[in-house]
C-alpha cells in the first residue's frame, strides 16, 4: 500500500528555518484566544476526582455528544466524538470502503491533501473533478464521474483552499447521484463557524441516508491541539463507524473533551460573530495589497484561506520557498492540493501579521 | 470486512444497570490517584499562551518524545505519541499487515479482545496458539505456528489477563523465528510497571529490528481517560508508521500530553512502588477468599487481574451475570478472551472495595 503524505510540514519546517523574519500564513492554527471556558473548564476538570481521569466512552462523552447533537440540530446517536475531524473523515471513508461499493473515491479538485491519502492508505482510487473556475462544486462534472464502481464522494464545504460556500442544491445532487450507484457522501463541514455569505446551509439539512458530516471545534473554537471532532453518521453506518473507533482509539482524550463541553455551554454567537468579523478585515486587508502586487485572487465565502496568483511566478514549491526567502511570506504551493490550482499559492490568514505580509508581497511584487 | 467487537462493554453496561450494589471488576481503570503533576500539569496548560493550544508535531510534543525515550531506553527518533496504547498497537499492526508479509496473525491464547479485533479490521487472519498452564509463553508452540504466511505476532507482557510476566529468552525466540519468516512482532507492554517479580526485562533489550514495542501511561499513572500512549518502532519501519498516524488523527491531545510530560518530570519512583504494593495486598486479600471459595486462580506476577475458576460454575456470559445479581460482583467472562481459559472468570483489582468482592464471592460460593 502507498501513502501520499501531505506536504505541509515541509512548507512549515522550511519556514521555520529561514534566516530572516517570516509571517508563517501556511497551516490553518487559529491565531486568536479559544473561548475562556476552554480554560476554566480545564481547570475546573484538573480537581476532578480521579474518576474523572478514567476512560470516557468510546464514543465520547454523552454531555458532548449532546451538545453536539444540540449545535448540528441532529440526534445524539448519531454522534461519534472523534479525535478532530481528521478521524471523522477517515471513519466516514473507510465506511465507504469497507463494503462492497466499489473502490473508486471522487474527490473535488483542489484537494484538501488528507483525502486522497486516507483514500489511497483506505486502498481506494482517487479520481480527480476539477471545481468551477470560482471554487465552486460543479455538480455535473461531479455527477457525471460517479459510476458503478464509486464507493464514495468527498466534499467539503465552506472550502479549503478555495472559500467556496457549496450551494446545498449542488450538493443535493451529488448526494442522489452518489446514492444511485450507492456510494456514500462524506461532508466535511469542519470550517461551518467560518460562512461570510450568510447563506451556508449543511449536508445534513438533507437527510440523506448514504450522507456523513464532519466537524470540529479546532477551528471554532481555536483548539486545533485539542484534537475534538466528530462524525454524524446515518442510523444503518453508525455501528461498525463505533467499532472501527473502538478498534483504533479506544476513545479520545477526556480532558479536552471537557473542557470544550464546558466551551459549548458557556460560549455565546458573539465569539464566533467576532472571528468572522476579525477574518473580513483581514481578508479586506489582504486582498487590497495583493491588488497592489497585480496579483489574481480568490476572495473566500468562507473558511479563512486565499487564493492567490502572481504573473510569471507559479506557484510552484522553489517558488513558495523564494517568497520565504526574499519576501519573508510563507504560503503553501498550490501543487499540494491537486492540478487545478496549480499556479498559485494558498495563504491563510490566521496570523495577525496579514498586514504585514500584505505589504511585503505589494513590494516584492511592485 | 467484519470486524469483532470487544464484550467489555456489555459487561460493564449489565453491571451498571443491576438493582442491587456491583463491585465492578470489569475493566482496567486504576481507581487510585494520578501523579499530583497530572493535576497541577493541566492547570498550568490551561493559562498557557493561545498558540499551545494549536497542533502539536503529528508525532507527539518533542518534549513527551523525549521523556518516553529516556524512560524506555531509547533514542527519540524511534518514539512516535500515540492516542493510547490501543493506537500503538493499531499502528504496529498495520505495519505488519500492510505489505507483502502474508495476512497470518498469531495470537497468544488468552487473548486480549482487541488483538483480534484489530488484526480482522486490518485483514488479518487470527491464529491462537494457547500459553502455558501458567500463563507464560510458550516459545515452541508459538514459533512451530510461524510460517511464511506469518505477518505478525502479537505478544503481551506482563499479561492480561493471566498475570504472567515473559521470559526474555522465550521472547526472543519467538523474534527469531519470527524474524526468519520475515514477521514483526508487537510487544505490548503497557503493563511494565506492574511488574512484582523484579524480573520483567522489555522486548526493547533485544534491539531486534522486527520488533515494535508499544506502552503508555493509562494504568501506569492512572489516566485511562488521557489517552496519551507510545510506539517505539525500528528506523526502517517507522516513516510509513508516522504516515499512519498522520493520516488516521493529525496528531493527538496537547493538553494530556503537556500533563504527562510534567508528570514524567515530577514522579519519583516511590509513586509507581506504592502502586505496587496496593495491588499485592488486593492479591493476597483476594486470593486468600477465593481459597476460602475453594476456587482455582492465578496469582498474576504482574498487570492487575486475577483469572478464577470456580467448581462446576464455568466462565460464560449467563454465569458472570448471576454472579452480579446474586453475589454482586462483576468480573469479565474467560470466552471473552479465547478459547484457552472460557472456564474461568477474570477480576480486575482496581477497586478498592477488592476485600468487599472476595468476602461476597467467599460467601457465595461457600
Amino acid at each position: 500500500m502507498k501513502y501520499q503524505t501531505p506536504k505541509f510540514f515541509h512548507v512549515m519546517q522550511y519556514a521555520a528555518a529561514a534566516d530572516g523574519d517570516v509571517v508563517d500564513m501556511v497551516s490553518g492554527n487559529p491565531d486568536w484566544e479559544p473561548p475562556e471556558a476552554i480554560r476554566t473548564g480545564l481547570t475546573q476538570y484538573a480537581d476532578s476526582d480521579a474518576e474523572a481521569f478514567q476512560y470516557p466512552p468510546s464514543d465520547g462523552l454523552e454531555s458532548l455528544r449532546s451538545e453536539i447533537a444540540d449545535h448540528r440540530g441532529v440526534d445524539t446517536d448519531r454522534v461519534i466524538v472523534t479525535n478532530g475531524t481528521g478521524e471523522a473523515n477517515y471513519l466516514g471513508m473507510a465506511r465507504a470502503l469497507d463494503g462492497d461499493r466499489g473502490n473508486e473515491v471522487v474527490l473535488i479538485d483542489p484537494v484538501y491533501p488528507y483525502y486522497p491519502g486516507k483514500a489511497s492508505m483506505l486502498g481506494g482510487e482517487t479520481r480527480l473533478v476539477a471545481a468551477n473556475r470560482d471554487g465552486t462544486l460543479d455538480a455535473e462534472a461531479t455527477c457525471a464521474a460517479i459510476t458503478a464502481e464509486t464507493a464514495l464522494v468527498v466534499l467539503n464545504t465552506p472550502n479549503n483552499p478555495t472559500g467556496a460556500v457549496y450551494d446545498i442544491e449542488a450538493i443535493n445532487a451529488v448526494v442522489e447521484t452518489a446514492a444511485d450507484n450507492d456510494a456514500l457522501v462524506v461532508v466535511d463541514e469542519v470550517y461551518e463557524a467560518f460562512d461570510f455569505t450568510g447563506e451556508f446551509e449543511s449536508a445534513l439539512t438533507l437527510e440523506a441516508d448514504n450522507v456523513i458530516v464532519t466537524g470540529g471545534v479546532s477551528k471554532s473554537m481555536a483548539v486545533t491541539g485539542f484534537r475534538v471532532g466528530y462524525a454524524i453518521i446515518p442510523p444503518a453506518l453508525i455501528e461498525a463507524a463505533k467499532t472501527r473507533h473502538m478498534l483504533v482509539n479506544v476513545a479520545t482524550s477526556r480532558p479536552a473533551q471537557q473542557a470544550v463541553v464546558d466551551a459549548y455551554q458557556a460560549t455565546g454567537t458573539e465569539y464566533y460573530a467576532a472571528a468572522r468579523d476579525r477574518l473580513e478585515t483581514r481578508i479586506e486587508q489582504f486582498t487590497t495589497a495583493l491588488d497592489d502586487a497585480g496579483a489574481a485572487y480568490t476572495t473566500p465565502d468562507g473558511a479563512f484561506y486565499v487564493l492567490a496568483k502572481f504573473e510569471e511566478f507559479p506557484g510552484t514549491m522553489a517558488n513558495v520557498k523564494t517568497l520565504i526567502d526574499e519576501a519573508g511570506v510563507a504560503g503553501m504551493p498550490g501543487a499540494t492540493f491537486g492540478s487545478a490550482r496549480e499556479d498559485w499559492i494558498r495563504f491563510a490568514l490566521v496570523t495577525p501579521r496579514v498586514e504585514t505580509a500584505a505589504d511585503r508581497l505589494a513590494d516584492y511584487f511592485d
